[in-house]
């Protein structure tokens, strides 16, 4: 049983600006968001706790943490092939486990997973590639540096209460970087898969191809079980639930079976001493020897890690609280980001990957910690008005356990794989088995991704298999395509730019995607249209007290505009626009 | 466009019997139902021709040839590697070729496709194995007498209109037969998947794993396709249509890629001197030689080969007319199965493996011919009651191209194949994909077969998910599941045989299944339960006329003989049941 915390009411929430306040009087009233954040939530930490006692918050525990270990072991792999063998198992276990336990204990916002990203690998080969040009030798001690420097900037933009600017996202940028994310973790997946042939193991590369197919569909086809009729609802979500480790158990056990597959070199994960580094240094490296010019170098560099955990860490908890979720408790996107920063800085110091939160897993936390009713729908025709011929499945999400117990069991569970008997166990994994999970988890993010499964399925659809209902039948074809075509542009130009040394710079193409949707967008598309094919990615009143409330979207506050001016007499109308144009700015700066 | 041919008139076709009337008298007037046959087919001849000659009969004879010739030479390098490489593809390819020639020209039913199945080459070399024990160089003579043997018991069954038995076939049999060589085929892929194994070529093994794999899952989504919304009807038809041809091209292609598939020493179909036996031996071997005691030992093995054909070839078929498809010209089993014997006898003296009709690709070939409205089905809910809330796919067979020009064409193109060039082109496509054509085929009959899809599935769905008008709830879920024991003992029993060195005694098993569900099963279920659980196979009377018209079910006419007796005075009713037991017993023989 959960503890029966009331639904917050936001109507008197002391965090609000008035419109015509932008940057400027955000800045000039610093740790405001901070302070509300944790007055807000602080209040719920007990049943925060209590909350954590039952079989659905276990069940989503063991879900969560092999969603959340596979992959980062995968990027470790990806990271540990990249940037010369500097990181290894071990940095990246103990960086998700000081993520888990520093996230699950002090954060506002205890649903949102925190851990290893396939962006900072990305992130830190890219800096790899760079450092490599010049001297390599100073890698390690300028990856403190780039630490250092965004969380110096992290507590920056959590003080001055800039996270406000993240309920100015709407579907249009979330699900563009949704989709960028699952397609660079299929890519992560192939690259990874190639690895397996390297320096002529074709054999090995082969069959790791085939297990890494048949993991990815053991998962697909488990975790779709529930949403089917087969058997009973009990073994439909136990099957769906323990997918992961199933799947994981069954196929490691494969590559151990005699016979033909015995003759298979297997690459498996690298074993490494446990508590250790994995190369041979102190866990703090002597960062105050570098010199100056690439201290300051590294500067840049932090901002840019900021920016990227600026989008992917506040869409990541955007996510997990997302609308589909029946959610009370409250957020507290400021406090939190300062806390990214300390994880930052820690993380930086000891020269292990900065954790953030986790983008596609995000959601799956959530989702293994909801209740579900899963009840048929009988629908009535109207030729059978006495019996339903069509029962459909409806899955309706009753209560979610909202608690820290799953993310710090979670984080003590990544302590003990530390141990060396458990890391035994995983390098009896195959390699390609962490292929499979870059597929599972990048295809399943693409599979689900509204752009793909809502507007290009709306395109490639028989237009006499759509329900005369469907939205965005009101809106032409044409410009459904021209605002995918948008989404598809920006989606390209980050994946584009991920695959060259300019890689770094992919935060402020995602972050760009905002500006764009609020200035030109609404010049493009006509209010109802964007009505139709956009929203705001946070509509839950809980979740937007932390950002200071709802914000009026352009094309309405243009169209609001209009209205009034025509009320108003011919002589002040221009001033009227003008002025109101002038606040929309100010506050979306 | 197809000729206007009325459907045919079977209200006073002369082919019927007395009710009491059993073998004997059928053996007493032979040839009837072949004269029978002829005459009613015969009208129809000039329009077989110009039916012909259309955009779907020209997509169904692409579709049939590939999904014809690939299983061909998949069973043929199984029956090469069973029986010392005596069948090779030069066998393969001649006698699907004079199969397809003889019957698109001569049959009475031209939709049946003839051809090379599974269970030939299990009783090839299943007779190979038990003449090695003895002297294994007479063989190809044995063969031939078997083949002669074969031939002559077809014409005696023909000759004694016997095939009228099998309007007794009911679903019962039938689709355990289906589950049975469904099971065969998947079983015969990993077999065949396994010889890429042999002799330490473990890179080829896992290479064609994944390749087999790969081609089974392209071809199943898009024979998927037509019942989706995705595109236009035209584009989904087209790639399902050239579903075969299109992942044969690109999975070959693919063998062939630079890189790391390069490396792999890929088994290929072997290529082969055109026209010649895969042996160096005359195409007639001098089976005049053979011993008298071989010739009589080959006696009963002629017998068994004429039962797996009796049952094998006429379900194929009843399956390429079964009730699905609007069919109008008559059918013609008798005659066809004198042909049968005819192309036996050819083929035994030639040393092929003897054609016969195609079990899981019968639907296909008629499937492929089908023009299918495929409208969308709009459902009004009761609660929306002035707009359609769901659109479901509805397919509807319309018309059927009932012609002879695609089997003819096909046979035309096995003889093009046959040719030196042709054979090269063979030689490129790699083994593996070979058990890809297994796996497709046999599983695809499987996930058909109502076994599975509606009788277990029904067993394994969540109750609450099942319609209220479901017939399977009016039976008692332990009912269903007895029945459905029944069926799964039969299949069990055929697979399990199968893999012995009795498997020559499978087509005795299949038999007995109409008798068992003649007699046995109505003392075990109720005359209401069976109405639900089973029905006749064959339903149409265009093709019933062929085998003396529709039967009277053993539970209905139990039925009626109580119905009857009732109305009778007590004295006389002890006699009427057991005259009209004696009748049923004398008419299913």
């Amino acid at each position: 049983m959960l503890t029966k915390v009331p639904t917050l009411d936001t109507t008197n929430d002391p965090y609000k600006w008035r419109e015509d306040q932008g940057v400027l009087s955000r800045c000039a009233r610093p740790c405001r968001g901070m302070w509300y954040d944790v007055k807000r939530r602080l209040p719920y930490y007990w049943s925060d706790i209590v909350d954590g006692f039952n079989y659905r918050t276990f069940a989503g525990t063991i879900r969560i943490f092999f969603v959340n270990l596979l992959p980062a072991l995968a990027f470790q792999l990806d990271m540990n092939h990249n940037t010369g063998g500097f990181f290894g198992v071990n940095e990246a276990l103990l960086s998700s486990a000081l993520a888990a336990i520093v996230f699950s204990t002090l954060s506002a916002q205890p649903l949102t997973v925190v851990g290893i990203t396939g962006l900072i690998s990305l992130f830190n080969y890219t800096i790899y590639d760079i450092i490599k040009i010049y001297d390599v030798s100073i890698y390690p001690q300028f990856m403190v540096w780039v630490g250092i420097w965004a969380a110096i900037w992290h507590w920056a933009v959590a003080i001055t209460n800039l996270c406000d600017y993240m309920r100015c996202i709407t579907d249009f940028s979330a699900q563009t970087f949704g989709l960028y994310v699952g397609t660079i973790y299929v890519l992560k997946g192939i690259e990874e898969l190639a690895v397996n042939f390297y320096d002529d193991q074709i054999l090995n590369g082969f069959a790791s191809a085939m297990l890494a197919i048949l993991f990815y569909l053991t998962i697909f086809y488990l975790e779709k079980l529930p949403s089917t009729s087969f058997a009973r609802t009990p073994v439909r979500r136990f099957l769906s639930d323990y997918a992961y480790p199933l799947a994981t158990i069954f196929w490691t056990g494969f590559s151990w079976f005699p016979g033909n597959l015995s003759y298979v070199p297997w690459n498996r994960i690298p074993r490494t001493r446990a508590f250790y580094p994995t190369v041979d240094r102190p866990w703090v490296v002597d960062f105050w020897n570098l010199e100056a010019k690439w201290v300051f170098v590294a500067l840049p560099m932090g901002f840019l890690m900021m920016l990227l955990f600026y989008y992917d860490h506040n869409v990541s908890s955007l996510t997990a609280q997302a609308r589909d979720f029946p959610l009370k408790k409250p957020a507290g996107f400021h406090w939190d980001f300062f806390l990214l920063g300390c994880t930052c800085f820690v993380g930086g110091v000891l020269n292990i990957p900065l954790p953030n939160g986790l983008v596609p897993q995000a959601p799956v936390h959530t989702d293994g910690l909801t209740t579900y009713d899963d009840k048929p729908d009988y629908i009535i025709t109207k030729d059978h008005p006495s019996e339903p011929v069509i029962v459909r499945h409806q899955m309706k999400a009753l209560k979610v356990a909202e608690q820290r117990i799953s993310h710090f069991v979670m984080g003590i569970a990544f302590v003990v794989t530390m141990t060396g008997p458990l890391l035994v166990c995983l390098s009896l994994i195959p390699r390609a088995l962490l292929s499979g999970v870059f597929f599972t988890v990048g295809l399943g993010g693409i599979f689900t991704n509204p752009i793909l499964v809502h507007k290009i399925k709306f395109l490639c659809t028989d237009p006499r298999f759509i329900p005369s209902h469907e939205p965005l039948l009101k809106v032409s074809r044409r410009q459904v395509a021209h605002y995918l075509g948008w989404q598809l542009l920006g989606w390209a130009c980050t994946v584009a730019i991920s695959q060259t040394i300019a890689a770094i710079g992919f935060p402020v193409l995602i972050m760009a995607l905002i500006p764009l949707r609020w200035k030109l967008l609404p010049r493009l598309f006509t209010r109802e249209e964007l009505e139709i094919m956009d929203d705001m990615t946070v509509t839950g009143e809980v979740v937007l007290a932390s950002l200071g409330g709802k914000p009026e979207l352009p094309e309405n506050k243009l169209a609001r505009i209009k209205e009034e001016k025509k009320h108003m007499d011919p002589e002040h109308g221009n001033a009227g626009l003008t002025g109101g144009m002038g606040v929309a700015t100010g506050a979306q700066a």
